[in-house]
């Protein structure tokens, strides 16, 4: 799941959400942030008020080639600059106490950002600072708030592992991917037909062999096999391999040697 | 979304999945994992030759305080003798070829696991070493395989947001946190009747002030003021202050200074 993928000209174009990193400590986060917001799609970075100034080499060695990004990155005084041409915007916040607000699920933020940006609307992502978290007034500007679902008793959350899972949701909110394929590359899978001629190869060898002399519990015997055959998505190749080393095994141990052949 | 949250327990018990972290290179890596981990609900993880060797404090001060699950992480020789006692196991691997394998979604993995878990069986997840990921002989050793749905221009993605997107999922995958709710702490939604008393104290304050004089249009005015009140789930607490506001602004600009109150 890791290795760089050279320059990479980061591809997706259209409308999605700028992320707004507010008050930004360590350059280091910044890359960091960079990287993951490429990973999900996410190419617009604006950056309030970094503590260390701007730009630093320390974000562009931390980004893994997602360079483009921080090279286009805006850095704005106050949040309210920062905001300024957006329509909507959502905060990020572990656990807000006395305010009055929508608070969405990160999935949830995920399918109104797309909505908002299919309306061609413009949408931010605040994100605060990596100890204190967005202050009040840095809430007061967001139309909503975003609470991930995460361990309670554990909700110290990296920077840029707190922008990975949205960028990583806005990205899922329109993947289509099935959740579960089997991956048959050169080859594919199977027919039941395929898989019976197999089994019918097995057994004959098998009653040629010996194995299923007892009659009686021959069929459940034979039923059995066929279970476990047939839970696995066998492929047509594999079946093949299957068919050889039935073939092979039914020649007998040192068959081969003693033959000479 | 950032901010330490002390010692913590790191709470949830439970049979969860082991974090196997295959041939990891970097020390902070591993201590990042741990908290990714700790965020996500999950608590076993096992090292399968470390480079650098283990224990290595770096990745302790890496971790932000999610230290049980290192002091408690175990190393093995291979990936073989790390499964040996796990009745599942998935592979994490960005873009496989020539293998036959189930593939996941981070989301698909993230049920079955759950589905696992609640039968009793125990489940791994491998991870690749940073650069190059698992190779052929780690990925055999898998049920199936886990490809995470991300931006296929930019794929490269940190071990710890690596782990940090399955620990979530694992997570989200029994949360029942609805999209959007509004969050109202000390106060409640308004019902529509506080509203529409509200809206009564204003119109009759714009039929004082002469705003509503256009006798035609004034239907269709009142009816624009409502739609837009209408649409904010006001609060109860918001009601009473937007009665203040409206009561204090009939009284007209500076008639509390000019009335000496």
């Amino acid at each position: 799941m890791t290795g760089r993928e050279g320059g990479a000209d980061l591809a997706p174009i259209g409308n999605s959400p700028v992320v707004i990193l507010v008050r930004p400590q360590l350059a280091d986060n910044i890359g960091a942030v960079a990287r993951a917001m490429a990973n999900g799609g996410l190419f617009h970075l604006r950056l309030v008020a970094p503590r260390d100034g701007w730009p630093q080499d320390r974000a562009w060695r931390n980004a893994s080639g997602a360079d483009r990004i921080l090279d286009a990155a805006s850095v704005h005084a106050t949040v309210a600059d920062a905001v300024a041409d957006l329509h909507h915007v959502l905060a990020t916040c572990p656990r807000p106490r006395h305010i009055v607000k929508p608070v969405l699920t990160a999935r949830g933020a995920a399918a109104e950002l797309r909505a908002i940006c299919a309306r061609d609307l413009r949408a931010g992502l605040l994100f605060g600072p990596e100890r204190a978290g967005l202050d009040n007034d840095d809430m007061a500007e967001a139309d909503a708030l975003i609470r991930y679902p995460l361990n309670p008793a554990f909700m110290s959350l990296n920077l840029a592992q707190a922008v990975m899972v949205m960028a990583y949701e806005w990205w899922s909110a329109e993947d289509a991917t099935v959740p579960r394929t089997l991956m048959t590359n050169e080859t594919r899978v199977a027919t039941k037909a395929e898989l019976d001629n197999f089994l019918t190869h097995l057994v004959a060898e098998l009653d040629a062999s010996g194995f299923l002399d007892n009659l009686p519990k021959r069929p459940g015997m034979v039923r059995n096999i066929r279970h476990f055959f047939e839970r696995g998505e066998a492929t047509e190749q594999e079946l093949r391999t299957l068919h050889g080393i039935v073939t092979e095994l039914a020649r007998g141990r040192g068959t081969r040697r003693r033959d000479g052949t």
